[in-house]
C-alpha cells in the first residue's frame, strides 16, 4: 500500500536510469529532478554504481558534500577530458607559487625601506638627546 | 601466429581484469605491471569502461596526461571519499585569497613608506636649487 501510494516525481538519477524512485533511494536527496545534468555528468564520469558506493562509504551528513564534489569533478572532466579539475588545481598551484614569490619580493623591498630609514631616525634621536 | 607468439607480461589493467593483454590494448602504454595500484585506483573510482571511454575521447599524445590526472583524482578520492581532490582545490583557493590579501597589505605598507619619504626628498631638492 505504501509503495503504491508513493507518487513523488522520480529523482534525476532514477529518471535517468529509467527506474522507479523508491522512498529509500540513495540518490534522491542529492539529485533533484530540477537538476538532470548533475546526475548525467557524474554518471558519465564515475558511473551510477561507483557514486552509490562512495555515498554508502561516507556518513549521511557528509553525503551532500560528497555529491557536490563528485559533480564538480565530473563537470570539470567533461569540460577538459585531459586534465579535468587537476587542470584547475595545477593553475592554482602555479598562482600560489607566483603570489608567494611576489609577497617575498615586496616584503624584501619593505624591509630595505625600513632599514634605510632606521639610521636617520637613530641619528636624530641621538642628537636630540645630546646636551 | 602473431597473437600466439605475443608473450609480454599483461599490463596492470589486464592483470587486474584477468584478461589477455593484446598488443593494441588501450591501457597497456599507461598502466605498467610495475604500478598495479594506479589501475586499481582508477578502476575503483571511475571504472575501467569509463577510463577506456575517456582515453578514446582524447588524442593519443594527450592520453598519458589524461591517465595521470585520472590517477591523481582517484587516489585523492580514496584518501578523502568526501571531498577528493576538490578538497585540495578548496585549500589552494583559500591560500590564493590569503596570499593576495597579504600581498595587497604589504604593497599598501610599501606605498605608505614611499609616500612618507617623498616630501622630504622634494623639499631637499627644492632648497638645494634655491640661490
Amino acid at each position: 500500500m505504501a509503495s503504491s501510494s508513493y507518487s513523488n516525481p522520480p529523482c534525476a538519477a532514477c529518471k535517468f536510469l529509467r527506474r522507479k524512485c523508491m522512498p529509500y533511494c540513495v540518490f534522491a536527496p542529492y539529485f533533484s529532478p530540477e537538476e538532470p545534468t548533475k546526475f548525467a555528468n557524474v554518471h558519465k564520469i564515475f558511473g551510477a554504481s561507483n557514486v552509490s558506493k562512495i555515498l554508502n562509504d561516507v556518513l549521511p551528513h557528509q553525503r551532500e558534500d560528497a555529491v557536490n564534489s563528485l559533480a564538480y569533478e565530473a563537470e570539470a572532466r567533461i569540460k577538459d577530458p585531459v586534465y579535468g579539475c587537476v587542470g584547475v588545481l595545477s593553475l592554482l598551484q602555479r598562482q600560489v607559487i607566483r603570489l608567494q614569490k611576489e609577497l617575498d619580493a615586496t616584503n624584501a623591498d619593505l624591509f630595505r625601506f625600513i632599514c634605510s630609514d632606521m639610521p636617520t631616525t637613530t641619528t636624530k634621536t641621538t642628537s636630540e638627546q645630546l646636551p
